[in-house]
């Protein structure tokens, strides 16, 4: 995937070129986690979430991320203002339905957001795209206990029904526009020991998509540069704790070169 | 205590074994902290505090976490509803009564959990027990400045008195289920230079409690394994927040066996 | 500055002397690291917001942090009763007007808490205190992106008209009262890439606040304090994450005398 590699690379330096806004609507166990990596990839970070400034403050965005853990309704209410301010401007939006299948209230807010809003990538674990497919799957809290049994397929036809781009995370990642179906082995068990690693994910997809307009491109990306760094990372951890701290190292020193080098993604 | 210790060591590897889900509802300082020591000691953690999804979230728990941290009104109605489900099915509540004795809503929303709900383990320092049992005791914040005189007495009464397991912590922990009382001398003082500690140490003792329904023993284990991770820790740290990184490296790495030879329980 | 060093050490000895309680109500993004940071400058902190108690629990505080990252409407009113308590009794107030001049809410925020309070210390970048003058300045999230010409000039029209010492912390941090103007040289570039590091100085400013009435000097004691342990950490760091790291452990192991002799603090 010569080609592929190398327009991600380019669009990873495009991030630190333009520095673009990515305001997060997100739960309170990522904020800061999320605000950093964010500037580690060359980003900014914003969080903001009242009612009364979040279409002021989406406006000045390249990405918006909506993410549902530690969901309440005035919260889906503030993401619906700012995702229709987005999708007015043709800002992407990338939505983390995290918990979808845990309790009604996530996969309804998850569904409606999807529904009303111009969503551009979802990503999710396998449990969570399941559940919201309405497929045989099983989220206990935010964990994917039972996935779905093909995540090509499953991908494939979530973002053909969604109209957007879908990702599955999980040992392979798959992400499709509801053609093409594409494969990202990057990544380390590690990240399965430390809490809101799929968020980080989300996050590193949105710098992504605020500078790359083909958003497979884009999730693809996002999900080999965090994968990467994690690779990285894991070869220095003694743990989860030290391993965190060496994944925002090792994003913040990623160059697009060694990007380029070590994406591994494949064509499905 | 060569007996116990083998219990505590049995339970711990049953964490591992059976992945529990420990849902918190939580203070916002604390929350990124609490979801990780979940997941590196082997359970699922999930945060959700909605109206709407507390109840559903907790019935598939394996324990329910209620800290009382960065309180609001809203947030114990939360913590009524989810504990009461929780009552209903069985499953046990962890309470940490974070600034109790500081602020009359602190105080009375502890005192108000303990009598409306069947609460199987109250942690606190021992500022915050002394307060809920109305005797001279002073928390400025969230510390304790002034505390109980006889902390075995302490816990042994406020057991007695909320027909639940009490555990004041300190460089000897207290804890008793109004008869027996164990003193747990794991830990170190690196724990009182970061924010949390308190708290991380509840979401241990509720890890345990979800697989051991001895909670006197639970508490007792919770404590002794995240005491001695923090021993561990300190002797590769050289600040507060190395020792945190290793506290919870430690945390991950630490085997039953190690528990066995290393937890330091005392009978009172 | 020799005598100004000296002051500012003694400051920084009576932190660790007294342990003042430092009530924060601020952004969900920092509250672990201000709480953390708080700890290790030798301060007690608490994280505090309910409406019922917050005047109750600032008036057994030595300062009161306003910060109004992600900030809501009900957040502000917490902002103003806990203000009026500590008006009333004397307590500093600091005010940290995150992203002010990105939205309405954010600036008009800002400027009613600087109106309807007595503040001590406002600090913020050079695009929020110049969006709060009414100047040409731009902020994009969080980020000043244009700053203020002349910085020494602004803060001291901002002190002369808001009554209170200001900060706007950068390169090189300006201080003034109003008549007087400090240059504080501290710091490191890699503060620029974590999330938060304005509002840990603005923390570390509040600290040094609640032990000296000259709230010049623990405006700029603050920041030397913050900016010279930055840069102990920066000699250790491999990335932004591991500088955090360094970062809280130098500011723990940091001493009256080292800041004595690194505080590079200039008069303009």
């Amino acid at each position: 995937m010569k080609e592929l590699n190398e327009r991600i690379a380019e669009a990873f330096a495009r991030i630190r070129q333009e520095k673009p806004l990515i305001h997060h609507i997100t739960n309170y166990v990522v904020m800061n986690d999320t605000a950093n990596l964010t500037l580690h990839l060359g980003a900014l970070p914003v969080m903001a979430h009242a009612p009364e400034e979040v279409a002021e403050m989406t406006s000045m965005a390249s990405a918006l991320v909506l993410n549902i853990g530690t969901l309440t309704i005035p919260r889906v209410e503030a993401m619906l203002k700012a995702g229709k301010r987005a999708s007015e401007l043709g800002i992407p939006i990338v939505l983390d339905p995290v918990g979808a299948g845990a309790t009604k209230l996530r996969t309804e807010s998850a569904l409606r957001l999807i529904r009303e809003l111009n969503v551009a990538i979802v990503r999710g674990n396998s449990g969570e795209i399941g559940a919201l497919l309405g497929l045989e799957a099983e989220v206990k809290g935010v964990e994917s206990v039972k996935g779905v049994e093909d995540p090509a397929g499953a991908v494939r036809k979530a973002a053909s029904l969604w109209k957007s781009v879908v990702a599955i995370t999980g040992k392979r990642d798959f992400v499709s526009d509801g053609e093409r179906v594409l494969g990202v082995d990057n990544g380390h068990p590690f990240l399965t020991t430390i809490t809101g690693s799929g968020c980080m994910a989300t996050t590193a997809i949105a710098a992504f998509a605020a500078v790359e307009k083909d958003y497979l491109l884009a999730a693809a990306g996002g999900l080999a540069c965090f994968g990467l760094a994690a690779e990285l990372a894991a070869q220095k951890a003694s743990g989860p704790a030290s391993f965190k701290v060496h994944l925002f190292d090792e994003l913040f020193n990623l160059t697009p070169e060694a990007l380029a080098r070590g994406a591994r993604i494949v064509q499905l």
